[in-house]
């Protein structure tokens, strides 16, 4: 009997999921809108409907599966209540209780968990990842915002309330950028995707650099990766933007092992592709802040999750997490 | 048969330790000078014969004593390893394996357990004092220093070296005040009695303010006790000084709540008889930086142990939390 969990990954426009097994190979997967209408009966209704759709259709290959359960990454999901709560990004409003809904259609599976979208990344690095053998490590998770997953003693850290682990909300300019949370200085408004295109902006005005191939563009044209094909051209304004950010991103790391110590810090996303232009300024300003008992102890690693299936695997991790217990 | 635990409190100047029961009362104290010679086998034998002698007196008054085991606080104290590494106020110098080399003085117990100052009196706090229901908090030592010991699903975080807690030391603020590690802008340096000396002599400059009591003060006069006495007078320096430290160290403990989502936050340490001086300017600041998810929803609160036993009683806590494993 091959065991397989299924992953959901509850984005702003798409919901996709899979079905994943034991090693983190995706087996089959599909997608629905994440609807606009706000209704959400409707969508967990479309939504159990699909996954069914698709257990079936995997089943009817293969005899002899075992569906364990239901993994649920999305935007400020709460593991501890099963709950997603004020996500801006969705039309569903106020706290939505998405696992007591979906679970009645799956009520012959063992688990149906919920968290969100960083943390589930982070289960998915230890379940399938680069920390399988770790027991004390971080995720970061770089795209529109920054998120993050902690894991201490082998176990995420969800906190006194489920809210755990917003460190791209930790102030690393007292008074800077204005952050999406309406808060000033806060690490995301620095280190996401977003954040590095209000970088390159604040530097084109800067050095008034009209012969910058990132000059041409509109800042709603701009992104990260216009930014990264620039800076392997040569391009001085987007080379000094992976500089600048890995310096803004190695002083909140250093904040980060100075609370939790661990033998590891992974990044996620896109803006990790740029490799050692993200990398090396990161590492660099990371163990210019940190005390000299944690000089050249801690590591800087790209999760070794596959970019396109991350979130869906990541989320079909919790399956697993949760059965160990 | 009434069980006690043996608390260790190895400071700069004295090595102070006491019996301590179930309740946290201590029942019998003494101390011996923490030598400045760097023998650290004279010392061991030293210790454990003063210790033994507490220990002798104390039976023979009460022939139905379980002595459980001994717990040692240390700056620079790892768990892990029961060393004191490179602590730079004691005068022993490198690795020290302190509980090797104790244990075999006092074979007979159940516990010898070692771990730095901070992560001792957040481990009192959870079994003596006003952490007992709460398995999700954290714990700021405000002295000379800032220690912190952050608690996680009702354990300590010691992370993967048994380091985790430095939150003394995350940047407060990119290239500011030099810290005693030598980096700049930690938290340390602001929110430190020291660092609210520092503020007090920035304030005077700032303001030329010849007419502040502190004014007369020499730098290697003032103290934080000085600056508490003033700000009850209503002297203006004074009164902005915790005002600033409040400003400052609710920007470091909304960091450590995004990491962390505890239920509440103990501030520990002589800074905290000041009252609402330093609670109200510091818990209005921490909310200014916070989540909307987190908003007044973490509590900050002074710690229920008490000052002058604090460190022994603490200390002696790690050994009942050790035999609950």
């Amino acid at each position: 009997m091959k065991k397989v969990a299924i992953g959901v990954d509850v984005g702003g426009t798409n919901t996709a999921f899979g079905a994943v097994g034991p090693e983190g190979n995706v087996m089959v997967k599909n997608n629905i809108p994440t609807p606009r209408h706000g209704n959400i009966n409707q969508y967990i209704t479309d939504l159990a409907d699909a996954i069914k759709k698709m257990i079936s259709s995997l089943t009817e290959q293969n005899k002899d599966l075992k569906i364990l359960g239901i993994g649920i990454g999305a935007p400020n999901g709460n593991y501890y209540n099963g709950t997603i709560e004020y996500a801006p990004n969705l039309s569903f409003k106020g706290v939505v209780h998405f696992v007591e809904m979906l679970r009645p259609h799956f009520s012959e599976h063992e688990a149906v968990v919920l968290t969100n979208d960083a943390n589930a990344a982070a289960i998915g690095e230890m379940i399938y990842g680069g920390a399988k053998e770790m027991k004390n490590f971080v995720l970061f998770t770089l795209g529109t915002g920054v998120g993050s997953g902690l894991v201490v003693n082998g176990e995420l850290v969800y906190g006194h309330d489920g809210f755990a682990g917003e460190c791209g909300h930790t102030t690393l300019v007292p008074d800077g950028r204005l952050c999406g949370c309406t808060a000033l200085g806060h690490l995301e408004a620095y280190c996401s995707a977003t954040g590095m295109k209000r970088t390159a902006f604040e530097l084109l005005s800067y050095y008034n650099a009209t012969d910058s191939i990132l000059a041409d563009k509109s800042y709603n044209e701009l992104d990260s990766k216009m930014i990264y094909e620039a800076a392997k051209k040569g391009d001085s304004i987007a080379l000094e933007v992976f500089e600048k950010t890995g310096a803004w991103l190695g002083q909140g790391l250093a904040d980060t092992v100075h609370h939790l110590s661990p033998e590891a810090i992974f990044l996620f996303g896109g803006v990790t592709a740029a490799g050692d232009l993200i990398f090396e300024p990161t590492k660099k300003s990371m163990e210019k802040y940190l005390l000299p008992i944690f000089k050249n102890k801690i590591k800087i690693l790209p999760s070794e999750l596959k970019p396109g299936d991350a979130a869906i695997v990541g989320a079909s991790a919790l399956v697993w997490k949760e059965l160990e217990k």
